[in-house]
């Protein structure tokens, strides 16, 4: 019999054996080795061959973090991880930012139906417009909606929520800010192409109809401190109702205290952001190019000479990289209350959609770019959770012989082979379909633990939500709203009233007797409004009522010679 | 401004307005609520919102476990977990078994070319022997190559190195026990087609051509405690060389000490297994029946009526559920040194091949059983290391609308929903693929911690080896052996030889002078073999050398009247 001691010997035994890996640092997962050869008996290990347990227990930390950093790649299911991974460092390789989150789940992505004898059922392929109303709000919906539930009622959103508890926001995505996961953070409406005033979409969500607006005017009410994307050309519309009526979107950004940037000096040039001068950088009027050129897969596309993908020429400067985008946009947030920020590479999906591999490839690389910036943050900082996911999984799959009616490309890979990559969920010309699978989602950070297992997507709401500490209760965050003003004014002077701790609230309305007043944007919980008093002497009530919390204060004062 | 000190409560609050969710209790991952009703805020969570980092520290237990369970679901990637449990149990339900472990991390499968040009760079689409090769070995080889490196060489597996360090083994799946998955623990061959002594894939393998054998031959001598599985066609076969020549693998396998049963009162007559009489329960000619009788996708399919899942009129009793051997094999590998233990559910990558996703369904459920069996077994014993993943993804997407020429099939699930399968990857007919995307590896127990992450599929075998604290340098198990003999005997008497401390070999060869006595199987690190001793006195040397060590070990007789 063997002698049953030796096997003591073993765990260092093998942690030497393991040639070349390198060990689990505590934080962050290591880098592989730098060349690694996968030939060898353990020659393949990304792990080193030592037991974890202890690194492991040194990365959960308690959920109280200071920062949230909440990066989507869009319709990044483990399949596009994985292509883009063996594209641009090999199948033995790791995507630096992606790869090194050491705390990993799976989360379930399922929408609802909104009508007919399946509401309120499973959809089991959901839309980003679905996904993001469920990470964002914790409420599962229908596809197409943007932060309502499936009776049309407007949930409350991460950013919403920590801005109402005095962090600091942001949102920042390579695609329009109107697209979907940019928009489930800052809007509520029924349809997701509520775009603009001119959206046709918005039906009884536009501001003329007497709904909330489209999603752009909702998102200059909402005030993220930054927001950086594309989507200028619905900002180019005008408003159709309400205050701005007449005005562009542009304009009334403007006349909010909005700091407007449209290119990369524009955006250097910036040095704070806040709320009475919080930032809308849109440098794009509709989604920003990809890092590389679109190939086209066709129906036994797999089979012709494999490509390399080309640099896009359209590609915005690197100063305007999702990369550049996540770094400028934590040095603006960074204060001492905190911040949340979510960060989306939108065009995983979009080019996934149209099969186009090495469009896909080049945007989990910028994306993959962006986590690092992220996560190099948050390592430093030590109080910031980052969390990586994606939102609903998609089309691409890797596959060892072209599929006979797929559409289908071949791409030589880091490692100098062939990666087939088959597009099966529609025809030429159509768009690929979204895929109902389980997805991964990986965190680092306090509260980062959450993400282990098996979870559902409305989870990461509370994950987020939880670390940050927010009050989520958003309505009693103004109940101790107060108004004040001037006791007596004479007629036709001016009269100020200021509103205070109305903190749940992102605009009031103050009125005077009968004579509305208008909505004002409130910041800090403070609203200041400055008007002509009445002409006719005695005693006016003002009255100002929390936009979104309904809380009501009055006050009084009187006109007098 | 809102009182930040309110932010406090919120870890309470949340936890209260989760409503229906039930806490993560230590260990396991919690149950779903029995009627979860995921329309309302936090109504699909899974998690309760509560901070998981104090839980997810007391389920990291140090890399020191005496048992090992390693279940594969063979094709089963995130897409077909999703797809077994939106059916099974409705989208917002959970696997009771894969779900319930609380580690999770993701792994590569690729594999290695052998020849040509790209010899030893990556093939992204591994099959099941390479794969299986990885995580049995630690050593990445070639797509067919069954635990030999892409040289050819024979790599020691999991269940060789445990049993040559005196633990039990076991290795039962509801394929052939030849097939790729149960074939690597227990053999080394350059084709994975080499069942029998009649396979025309064995090549230089074949003991006839002086290689190792067939994969059923290799079984034998390998000599698992419990092996349990279908494959009793290619033990028909006769031995075309060696000792056993002109007898089947049968009449081998009884000669040699084996238990045989095929059937389930004849298992449940099983009280005992060892290496004085392993156990070798064949119940299938070839594979088992699946749980759910075939569905055919077709193109267009996913708009005909949604199906129901039927059962299987050909699935064997329940006795002989992949759940029920597990239990079965636990209950016998059971010993004070530990065992290890393989579980594969194989046909989930059958079906996905065949388009079947009844029948994969079926499977998946199956397997999950069997991981509920596994779980019990470790919760209760509290030393067992369970690890829960697949070998490779596979071609079965959830699709939200008919792919236009992929093969799918609609399913009314738990839900009462209808969810479309597609599978895009080949034509009617022909034999689905597998895909190359990175994989769910999930645990539970010592050591469990490293499977969190991004690993390689080989980093499995570290994995295991370490937490069961192995000596890999299985050579060295034998440095300590010795032989014995009768000092004297007389012409043509009876002489014994004794070999002990053999514990790196499964087979000794014994030679007494120039004649051959063959090889014996060494039985706890011993063998004994009696022989007539020579009619001619004088000195003759007994030579005793490890079949799979090469330590040779000598000793002398002298034959006297």
């Amino acid at each position: 019999m063997p002698d049953i001691s030796s096997r003591r010997r073993t765990v260092v035994a093998i942690a030497a054996l393991v040639a070349g890996a390198t060990l689990l640092a505590p934080g962050l997962a290591s880098a592989a080795p730098s060349e690694p050869d996968p030939r060898g008996n353990g020659g393949a290990s990304r792990h080193g061959g030592t037991d974890s347990a202890e690194s492991l227990r040194s990365t959960i930390k308690n959920s109280n973090a200071k920062n949230v950093i909440l990066l989507i790649g869009d319709g990044m299911g483990d399949s596009e991880i994985t292509v883009a991974r063996n594209y641009q460092y090999g199948a033995a390789g790791r995507l630096p930012g992606i790869d090194a989150l050491p705390l990993t789940g799976q989360y379930t992505t399922y929408s609802l139906y909104r009508d007919g004898a399946n509401k309120g059922k499973p959809d089991y392929v959901p839309d980003s417009a679905a996904t993001g109303s469920a990470w964002a709000t914790g409420t599962k919906t229908y596809d197409g909606a943007i932060s309502v539930d499936i009776d049309g009622a407007p949930q409350p959103t991460l950013l919403e929520i920590a801005k109402a508890n005095g962090l600091k926001t942001g949102n920042v995505s390579t695609a329009e800010v109107q697209d979907a996961t940019p928009a489930v953070l800052v809007a509520h409406v029924g349809a997701r192409g509520c775009y603009g005033p001119d959206s046709e979409a918005c039906g009884t969500d536009a501001l003329a109809a007497g709904g909330l607006g489209s999603i752009s005017e909702q998102l200059l009410g909402a005030r993220p401190d930054v927001t950086l994307g594309g989507g200028s050309a619905s900002f180019e519309q005008v408003a159709k109702a309400g205050q701005w009526e007449g005005k562009t979107l542009f304009e009334q950004a403007e006349e909010r205290g909005y700091q407007l940037v449209d290119d990369a000096p524009g955006l250097a040039a910036v040095t704070a952001a806040s709320q009475q001068s919080p930032v809308l950088g849109l440098f794009t009027p509709g989604n920003f190019p990809t890092r590389y050129a679109a190939t086209t897969a066709t129906v036994g596309g797999a089979d012709l000479a494999p490509v390399t993908c080309q640099p896009n020429p359209e590609r915005l400067t690197t100063d305007l990289s999702l990369s550049a985008l996540t770094s400028k946009a934590i040095s603006l947030l960074q204060n001492k209350k905190g911040f949340f920020l979510q960060v989306e590479g939108a065009s995983i999906d979009k080019r996934d959609h149209s099969a186009d591999a090495c469009g896909q490839i080049g945007e989990t690389v910028d994306f993959d770019e962006a986590v690092q910036a992220a996560l190099a943050f948050a390592q430093k900082d030590g109080n910031t959770l980052v969390i990586v996911t994606a939102d609903h999984a998609h089309s691409s799959q890797i596959v060892d012989s072209t599929p006979p009616t797929s559409l289908s490309t071949a791409l030589t890979t880091a490692d100098g082979t062939t990666m087939k990559v088959s597009y099966g969920t529609a025809g030429a010309g159509a768009s690929q379909q979204h895929t109902g699978s389980q997805l991964r989602i990986a965190g680092f950070g306090p509260g980062a633990s959450n993400v282990v297992g098996l979870t559902d997507q409305t989870d990461t709401f509370f994950t987020v939500a939880n670390s940050l500490r927010l009050d989520r209760n958003t309505v009693a965050l103004s109940d101790g709203a107060r108004v004040e003003t001037d006791r007596r004014v004479k007629p036709g002077a001016t009269v100020t009233v200021s509103a205070s701790r109305f903190g749940g609230d992102r605009q009031v309305r103050a009125v005077i007797g009968s004579t509305d007043l208008g909505t004002v944007d409130v910041i800090g919980g403070e609203a200041r409004i400055s008007t002509t008093a009445p002409k006719a002497p005695g005693d006016y009530t003002v009255t100002v009522t929390g936009a979104q919390t309904g809380k009501v204060v009055t006050t009084k004062f009187t006109v007098r010679k």
